[in-house]
């Protein structure tokens, strides 16, 4: 099998062609769909992304470039998604055949806004795709690095590990070092929750808290996190390890960070409106704090959860951020 | 006893003023030594500290000055030491009248270059405290934010429960929350740690790798940090709260850090000599990676260091920062 697995990436953004970048260190051929048919022209004459790591040039020879989906994933076994998750279930209705034989991995941070679900239960549920067919790629990792080949860290998680090893081994290189995991459930639950606590400390930061409150901040949120996930999917993890630890710090401490700069435009007094207008684009962490929230009030057992409570009521309660971060702030130790 | 307990402050940089603006909020009078008699005199006229935190200005009739390290100790029931620990010792030299029946915090990060021992187990072997009149006040905590106001949190570790409460209630505000912990060894271990891991992530800044590289580099320092104080003192204790994981992100991720400015020149390919001239000063990362990579060896069961032995062999050994980190690279997941 490993000899002819073929590789197809989804997305057109900087992570998908950072994933690209990666494959085609390993792999003779790399299919790449993205919906933006001009963008694909422009590789094709300039050999590098219009809009995204422009310094990073591809060999066209390497790249099966289409903008039809089916195309896509007709050509490969397996698909990486890199699409923005708000987008995701709009692609996938363009579909004209069948997931379920194909081999998915999702690089995407985040919630179906359509299923309020993460990316591989979504593929699980609506798609019929078996969990051993599903895999997770996380950081900590910012496309823009791995660009500049500075030295980054993946995590590739599958309940199958074959299928963890398969992939991993055509992401890695020199600069890219790769790790398998088998909580995939953990993993995509913790790139999730991280963007509500990159948002928080994005309205910390709006509100005129400090470093001091930031690193405080940072570690009731690691705190917070286990709690959830082991709510969601007890098994043995270790929450510091890079694909969960790594994952919160290189996200809540940049930024460049969107949802960083989202809850930084909440903090300064921009309601939510004025803030996704302002961005033109929405963080993933805004939908991710709503399902978060509703997810946990459905546990069998409760969940102390103080940070994702006190985003989602400035966020969907309409509630003053200052007054919610000053009992935030009570409630932290 | 509550009623009549006097506080002073020993030490005259940032961290002990901003101790002592702490202490002013809740106490009537602070005893402040601090040997610079130039910068007693300079805050009886301006009041304010000529050299830090000088945004911050203090009531004269609540401080009692003093260059007299005799003067202060006679006039205080609790001792807050906030010395750099290079000069803590010639400081001690100059005292003529016992310490022993002192209560003794320290807010010291680091080793006592003499004794190679953390503050509060150098007070208790060379001065005979017990340790129940021991204690740490330690971060995450930048000085310059207390000046502002901003939120920050302190812990106050003692085995005596009760004199930690006693040191917390007067340092507590609005805006100074405060923790009591018993884990006296392992915060003032964490704090000291922390220097080290500060020190590596600039080097690792110095030498060009990145914020990917940052967060993966800080969630194996909480992992090595854990497995380090579980040798020296095995208790129950979550190593991702804010006195560990929190003082090690504060530090870490601050461009002002003096180990982090240390570590970047010798990762810019400063000698450690140079540097240290550079910077006329010692960071006290380079002190606590001598002591920390020593007593490892000293434990009965082996614990695996990777960072501290790699910052080692660097500072000490003269070896390549960019091989050594090439290989930590490799040994970090």
């Amino acid at each position: 099998m490993k000899k002819q697995v073929r590789f197809a990436v989804l997305g057109g953004g900087s992570w998908a062609t950072a994933l690209v970048k990666m494959l085609t260190k390993n792999l003779p051929k790399v299919t790449w769909y993205m919906r933006n048919s001009e963008a694909i022209e422009f590789i094709k004459t300039n050999k590098h992304n219009p809009n995204y790591l422009t310094s990073v040039e591809f060999r066209l020879s390497q790249l099966n470039l289409t903008d039809n989906i089916d195309v896509a994933v007709k050509a490969a076994d397996v698909l990486i998604f890199a699409i923005p998750s708000a987008f995701l279930e709009s692609e996938l209705q363009k579909l004209s055949i069948p997931l379920k034989d194909k081999i998915i991995f999702s690089a995407i941070k985040g919630i179906v806004p359509e299923s309020g679900k993460i990316v591989g239960e979504h593929f699980h549920d609506a798609y019929d795709i078996p969990l051993k067919n599903i895999g997770v790629i996380t950081g900590p990792c910012h496309a823009e690095e791995v660009a500049l080949d500075r030295l980054s860290y993946l995590t590739v998680a599958s309940a199958d590990k074959d299928k963890a090893k398969l992939v991993a081994s055509k992401l890695g290189s020199e600069s890219i070092k790769t790790k398998i995991s088998d909580d995939i459930i953990g993993t995509e639950y913790a790139a999730m929750l991280k963007n509500i606590y990159a948002l928080a400390a994005g309205i910390a930061h709006g509100l005129g808290y400090g470093d001091n409150f930031q690193s405080v901040l940072m570690s009731n949120a690691i705190r917070e996190m286990k709690r959830y996930i082991k709510r969601v999917h007890k098994m043995k993890r270790n929450i510091n390890n890079s694909a969960y630890l790594g994952d919160l710090l290189v996200t809540g401490y940049s930024t460049f960070s969107r949802n960083r700069m989202f809850g930084n435009m909440i903090g300064k007094g921009y309601t939510v409106k004025s803030a996704m207008m302002e961005m033109n684009m929405v963080a993933e962490g805004y939908y991710a704090t709503k399902s978060a929230y509703e997810q946990k009030n459905s546990f069998k057992n409760k969940v102390r959860t103080p940070i994702i409570d006190t985003v989602y009521r400035i966020l969907y309660q309409n509630e003053s951020a200052r007054k919610n971060f000053k009992a935030l702030a009570d409630r932290m130790d």
